[in-house]
């Protein structure tokens, strides 16, 4: 069965009855989304403010590769495995963009009988997040060129501004395009760009926030760009645009409850990219589902270079967390196509390949041990034609690093088949043997935060930048040194480079481009070229997609 | 107080219990959006069949002035005031775009005390239909451009795409723009421009289906350019971008239920535009009222030569449905608007310029009462300015036609302002006096119809059109003459010219384009120009919208 068919087999509890009985929560406290999906309201989270937090868990992964790790099923299969040992266990995802569901990859509320659904509701509009999001975003974007239009009192440079505009959609013809053509009715023509919702810095602002108080003082910190001549930073509050964008979002702002298949209640809310922005759900949803439940167990983008780091330097930093412990995600094909395989070779043993894309996994495992000094467990989603041999060796090399592996096969069985990695979890982070820290100091110099994560997590030998670049980040460490550092740079390699697989070293890394967000309270390296707005394959998912004359959605994967 | 003050103020009902009490509608077929607006179900509706048609009351307007009419206001408080006489009765309004709520306009929900709340809601995001609609356009466009940059193999040609995208903002910068900028990897360039979500065609689709199937196949039919060479019509479903479209539209094409101050239930469901489209709520709304409510009462846009004809003539024709009973709002502020006075005189008495401007009035009385055959009545939106002597000028004017002027305080007093309309509506709609008929045949040629309508309605003496739009009315002729038109002139005059107040006859009127609108099935004739994207004024009402800390918002109007 295909994962949207599962899906739709699933006995799903009303959402108000699960809030009630699972976690305590009275249906006032509830903003019903059809009969499954509910948002929660701020006002009942900072009630919950003097309950005990309950241990948070990070399921990060290995470098990703064609072949799949399934970071977000274990993430599920974990929650319902720790729900099934009788833990009060709550999950927190990013919720999925609509527009990739038209192209390549379809749906992102897991896989298999790991999933959270309502599973097309999900993938879809859920409850309308995206849409407010993209537009707040836009109409900050309408606001500047209105402003220019009308006499331009700010002396915004047009040729300066820092604010795209955004769409739900891989839509590459939108990338690079001019606007304000067709006369003096239609403003001043120049150049600009859609990027997709995801990308945008109201997302991560969003993501960031704790209060709407936060979010329209975050929101009026936007730069949108510079006043011509004297270059001096143009903000979103400058155009009185904080007010309106955080009315837009006010319902946003309240964190998503869903289910799994196996009725355990979930929070799937904010979805922000893991290159530009820091790749991890709300921390609205988290700080609640730590006084809601004794377990947390939540997912960050990418591989741990990018994702655990973001998710400890960015979000946990800003918001005052600790995590409790770490699941490294990774799996025997995927390790072989680190050690060189190609995907259709994978499904055959190759101890060797094994053992030489082992240097991937264990990086990471080294990071989130050594630098983070967090408990460490790696989780290996089991596909069939997983050997013996290749598992005992995975168990050999793992236990050398002081950690151990633990088969799971809940995208088969579901929580059922994560009950091992639930118990060990239980264990590592009941022990309480966190030694956490940040891998950097608050107050660094931008230059050593980004050099610190360069040398100490990817393996690099140094870091690198034009003049621009390096003037930029001098003189953005003036006034933002307490920012951290967001490195957008490929998620499939440690180094600039996406096909240096495996743990490569003596790397340098090049920062190509320096964005402050100001807003969001970061600063973003970019390092090579970063896909702000993906286009649609020759043949679309969206031709697959169909629903029925009864409303039954197929070919959404 | 403001009308958000008094909307903040109102004592709403759980829609589930008035769903329950006042419709007899049980929980599960309506989908909650929050507690105060749902969905319902289209299988809920279909099991309505066999029941009994309520009546049909069309609420219309003289032609519009700055003084404003009050076409909402009077719908709503006329729905309330059936109800407070006993009457079961549903009201079905429009849905408001969000995008112009920061321009100048603000709110469409009504206001003063004949509003439907929750207000907010209604003008903001609402239940995400007006998002849906935008994805489900936005992803054709990507489509379009994906198909051409994926090798074209359909051959359309870049210079004749006839589906631009839609953004809900109003946003100058984005009428004219030139997209696929910045080499191969962004495609190929070309001219293309937004629109705001209202004039999308899919909008009107949407609004004109009475089922998922349906909607699919209109969806499909949708025009999206022509070949290069040979110019042949290339559609959406040339594309298979029907069924996906239609997946994200299945929830927006249920209809919204919300209630009144005086909790009386309300449909809001669908806002298509009313000069490029029919600008009447959804089929599927007016249709499902009609079952459930013994009366209805529902609006179109702008005054009656262009809302109440396309209600009839499109709406009605393409749904089978027969109105009972027509209302006509005005005000003697707009009418001595018509009658030539300036808006800072239009609080002084002047019986003059009133029954100058009666003109206006009495040609759309004309017009609904013997083209449409259909009994109305006159309603006063009633301001403290209004004298005794224009009152009694224009009933005795209003009775020389063989109707009546009901003077209406809702604005002021809620439902009990509208009694009187209420019970000489109750008395019309039973009377059962209707003798109606269309404006023209469904299989008249297109040229004809237009014809039909401007000298009918309008007081042309002829209609004409340049080369290139007659050629395209005989070419479309041929195979879509069953299409009612759609005429896109400007909403403040019988003629071509915002300028001709009152009742200008013997003009011609010119028809600048010919647009099929293949799947909403019907084609627009353009007379002069028509504005698919507003722009913001000077100071966007934006910047005095906020948000309070409780999420409270402030500064909507």
């Amino acid at each position: 069965m295909s994962d949207i068919e599962i899906a739709q087999k699933a006995k799903m509890l009303p959402i108000i009855d699960l809030a009630k009985h699972r976690l305590g929560i009275a249906p006032e406290h509830l903003d019903p989304h059809g009969h499954y999906k509910a948002k929660l309201s701020l006002d009942y989270i900072d009630g919950l403010e003097d309950r005990p937090n309950g241990k948070l868990i990070l399921v990060t992964a290995i470098s990703p590769t064609p072949a799949g790790e399934g970071k977000t099923t274990t993430t599920v299969g974990l929650g319902d495995a720790l729900n099934r040992l009788g833990k009060k266990t709550m999950i927190c995802l990013r919720e999925p963009a609509l527009g990739p569901c038209f192209g390549v990859k379809g749906g992102a509320a897991g896989g298999g009988y790991a999933q959270v659904v309502p599973m097309e509701d999900i993938n879809l509009h859920f409850t309308g997040d995206f849409h407010a999001i993209g537009v707040a975003h836009n109409l900050l974007s309408a606001m500047i060129d209105n402003h220019i239009h009308h006499g331009n009192r700010l002396n915004l440079d047009p040729r300066q501004i820092a604010w795209k505009r955004v769409i739900d959609m891989n839509d590459r013809a939108l990338r690079d395009i001019v606007i304000g053509l067709g006369g003096t009715a239609n403003g001043f023509a120049r150049e600009d760009g859609f990027d997709i919702i995801a990308a945008s810095e109201v997302m991560a602002i969003l993501c960031l926030s704790s209060s709407l108080k936060e979010l329209k003082e975050r929101l009026g910190n936007i730069l949108v760009g510079y006043t011509r001549f004297d270059n001096k930073p143009v903000f979103a509050r400058d155009l009185n645009a904080q007010g309106a964008m955080a009315a837009l979002l006010k319902d946003a702002l309240r964190p998503n409850l869903v289910q799994t298949l196996e009725n355990n209640p979930v929070f799937v809310h904010g979805g922000p990219f893991a290159n530009i922005a820091h790749g991890c759900n709300s921390v609205v949803a988290t700080k609640a589902a730590l006084k809601l439940a004794d377990y947390v167990v939540t997912e960050a983008g990418f591989g741990a270079d990018l994702g655990a780091e973001k998710f400890i330097d960015i979000k946990c930093r800003k918001a005052g967390l600790r995590p409790d412990g770490v699941v490294l995600v990774a799996t025997v094909r995927a390790l072989k196509s680190h050690g060189g395989v190609p995907v259709k070779e994978l499904q055959q043993e190759n101890l060797q390949a094994l053992e030489a894309g082992f240097v991937n996994l264990a990086r990471h495992l080294d990071n989130v041990q050594q630098r983070f000094g967090l408990p460490c467990v790696v989780a290996i989603n089991h596909f069939t034609s997983d050997t013996d041999a290749e598992i005992a060796l995975l168990k050999r090399k793992v236990e050398e690093k002081g950690s151990k592996v633990i088969v799971c096969r809940h995208w088969a069985e579901g929580g059922k088949g994560a009950e091992d990695l639930a118990r060990e979890v239980v264990g590592m982070a009941d022990a309480g043997q966190s030694d956490f820290s940040f891998l950097y100091e608050e107050r660094a110099p931008l230059w050593d935060k980004i050099k610190t994560i360069a040398t100490q997590l990817y393996g690099a030998a140094d870091i690198t930048a034009d003049i621009k670049a390096r003037q930029q980040l001098e003189r953005l460490s003036e006034e933002y040194s307490h920012f951290p550092v967001c490195i957008a740079k490929t998620q499939y390699s440690f180094s600039n480079d996406p096909n240096l697989k495996g743990a490569p070293s003596g790397h340098v890394l090049s920062i190509r481009e320096v964005r402050p967000s100001h807003g969001a309270e970061f600063v973003v390296a970019v390092c090579g070229s970063m896909m702000t707005m993906p286009g649609l394959p020759k043949v679309p998912a969206a031709e697959a997609i169909d629903v029925d004359d009864n409303g039954r959605i197929t070919g959404l994967f």
